[in-house]
């Protein structure tokens, strides 16, 4: 949970005024999600009432929310106006249209995030501004928050010192006949204690054996066996901001296949930290993992992309993905987290979380890389 | 978490289809969210990677998913078409084409649910369905999940159970000096090792002072002072259903004027759970508590609903909002929390979950619900 500083807002809305003007938008509409926050440093979860921020480029922004919310629009340090609307379903029609006549919005192409806006919140804006083209805009919005200030980054990298606390912390709690379950558990209670915020960013994923071959399995009852691969991916919270780690351990003796992909998947890992940095497209980070996965024959089994941007989402731009022409920047905050998947059997992955600098490239997480095997 | 068995899922596939008929719609479409856990019994996250179960009433399901998941579909017990899409976002477009072919959807009215499905979503599925007009169905489908059944009912009662003991292993923390953040921390350690599972329903509300007279506060650095109200809202979740509970405390002597809208709220949250039963509307439930508060002058300070359905989502149908005239029926679960708000001074609420039952209502929760002054 973040308390952003109007200066800050106020700069944020200052380049999101230009990052509309300069792509034809008249406006843009934002439902409660991570741009809301970073935008009004308001926070509302997501539910049945809706919840809408209306910006247009120099103008004071107009909030639709619940009455029973509208303290939170209260006392403010920048200029917002908000329209409550009342429990009763049939009067909050009349929010929106105060909402948008207060902002001037009624034509033009406004902007929305796709993977944010719902169709709740888009129903009663297209009711009320029928002339007004919906257009997704979510690239441009990303790459606003793609460039992390100084204080963002002190908060992720604590989010990820926390993280590693806390794995630490758990190590005593994974051993042979522990279930996933309570694993993930016990690493959920020591991300709390070592000071992550209550919302974590996603609950943990302790895979076993060849539950570990699901890059994104849930954890389940199975308990650690003797020979099985264990996947833990798992992230802190701090005013907000993410990490998002993955370590993968040996329980006991196991096959040389699963060390010999760990191993490739470790190669992978440190070629892609190596290389990334600023001028260094997307693509090229991806490639050079995927290179050293497919040269060692494992390239079928590497299913998903090098990484992700990291921030006040766990997946948000930049997307380290092969077909990504971006070159990296500084300032920007990513994962490297190169995997190898071998169906039925076991999986590995190993994932860290970077910051583009004038250098290079500083790694926020620093936890041992090397297989570990618990016995 | 829960694993639904195939015949309680096509059970439930039969009631959907019957829906569906009724309503004249020639299929629905579910994007992650509780619904979509509900009919499949399958987990996914909402993220940057659209996914999208296509149902038609007599064909097997299609699922929209990306790669990297697609185990996830795999070895299940019932019938259904997965349609896998690689990482790169211009291949995307063919699977949902694919997936539409094989349900035979390509006219007529497709249901939707507004507060889950998204425009990236939607998006899709109209690209490859132009013929077909997507409409809000969002009330049909939560009536269907508004029935439970005993096994979702024994979980609910678990929820309950869990959120409780965790309050009271939570009580030695809670006292003048430890602030709201504190406290939501331990109170959510304790919700996860009393057995809630890690994505509990939502973050504790914690809100003390002037904080609880905002009915949905964020836990702030504020410290609990002598003469402060303090309002604790917190649920667990069981096998993926959730409890949502909320209790006031008074820390030291307050003034006489919060006892006083203490003892108002009790009287209404207590005519509410005694009038409700089979064949009362909501409406009815809603009004019988409003009119303690409003016969007791706080009418203006009771701002919200007095409770909402509760299930697989913190806030589900059936509303207990006054403008509402369903009568509950047996298997309905939802919450009971009237409230009154001073703005600037302090707030109350007490909230129970209850269970709609052949002789009346069953209460979840049993917490005392007298004001405790914590010393």
């Amino acid at each position: 949970m973040s308390s952003i500083s109007a200066e800050t807002l106020l700069k944020r809305h200052q380049k999101l005024s230009e990052t509309l003007k300069a792509g034809g938008f008249a406006g843009a509409v934002f439902n409660p999600g991570p741009s809301l926050v970073y935008f009004t440093g308001m926070h509302f979860h997501l539910s049945e009432r809706p919840v809408v921020l209306l910006f247009a480029p120099g103008q004071a922004p107009a909030l639709v929310l619940p009455e029973l919310e509208a303290l939170k629009a209260q006392g403010l340090e920048y200029e917002l106006n908000a329209f409550p609307y009342p429990e009763d379903p049939s009067l909050w029609g009349a929010a929106f249209e105060k909402a948008v006549a207060a902002v001037g919005l009624s034509s033009g192409r406004m902007a929305i995030e796709a993977r944010s806006m719902r169709y709740l919140e888009l129903g009663f804006l297209q009711d009320v501004m029928p002339e007004v083209k919906f257009v997704t805009a979510e690239e441009s919005i990303a790459k606003i928050r793609m460039y992390k200030d100084a204080e963002e980054v002190a908060a992720m990298r604590k989010a990820a010192q926390v993280a590693q606390e806390a794995l630490q912390a758990t190590m005593p709690a994974i051993k042979v006949g522990a279930s996933e379950r309570e694993i993930a558990n016990e690493l959920t209670i020591q991300l709390l204690k070592h000071g992550s915020e209550p919302e974590i960013p996603f609950s943990p994923i302790v895979a076993s054996g060849p539950n570990s071959a699901n890059p994104h399995a849930f954890p389940t009852d199975r308990k650690l066996q003797e020979g099985d691969l264990l996947i833990i991916d798992w992230g802190a919270s701090i005013e907000g901001y993410f990490s998002d780690i993955t370590r993968t351990f040996a329980i006991g003796e196991v096959e040389e296949e699963y060390k010999r992909i760990h191993e490739v998947t470790l190669m992978a890992n440190t070629a892609a930290r190596e290389i990334a940095g600023p001028g260094i497209t997307c693509g090229a980070v991806d490639r050079e993992a995927r290179d050293v996965i497919e040269d060692n024959g494992y390239g079928e089994y590497f299913t998903h992309r090098t990484g992700h941007g990291l921030g006040m989402e766990g997946h948000e731009d930049p997307y380290i993905r092969s077909d990504n022409t971006l070159p990296l920047e500084t300032g920007m905050t990513f994962t490297i987290e190169p995997g190898i998947y071998l169906p039925g059997r076991g999986g590995v992955r190993i994932e860290d979380d970077v910051l583009v600098t004038e250098d290079g490239l500083e790694s926020f997480t620093d936890l041992p890389r090397e297989l570990i095997t618990i016995n």
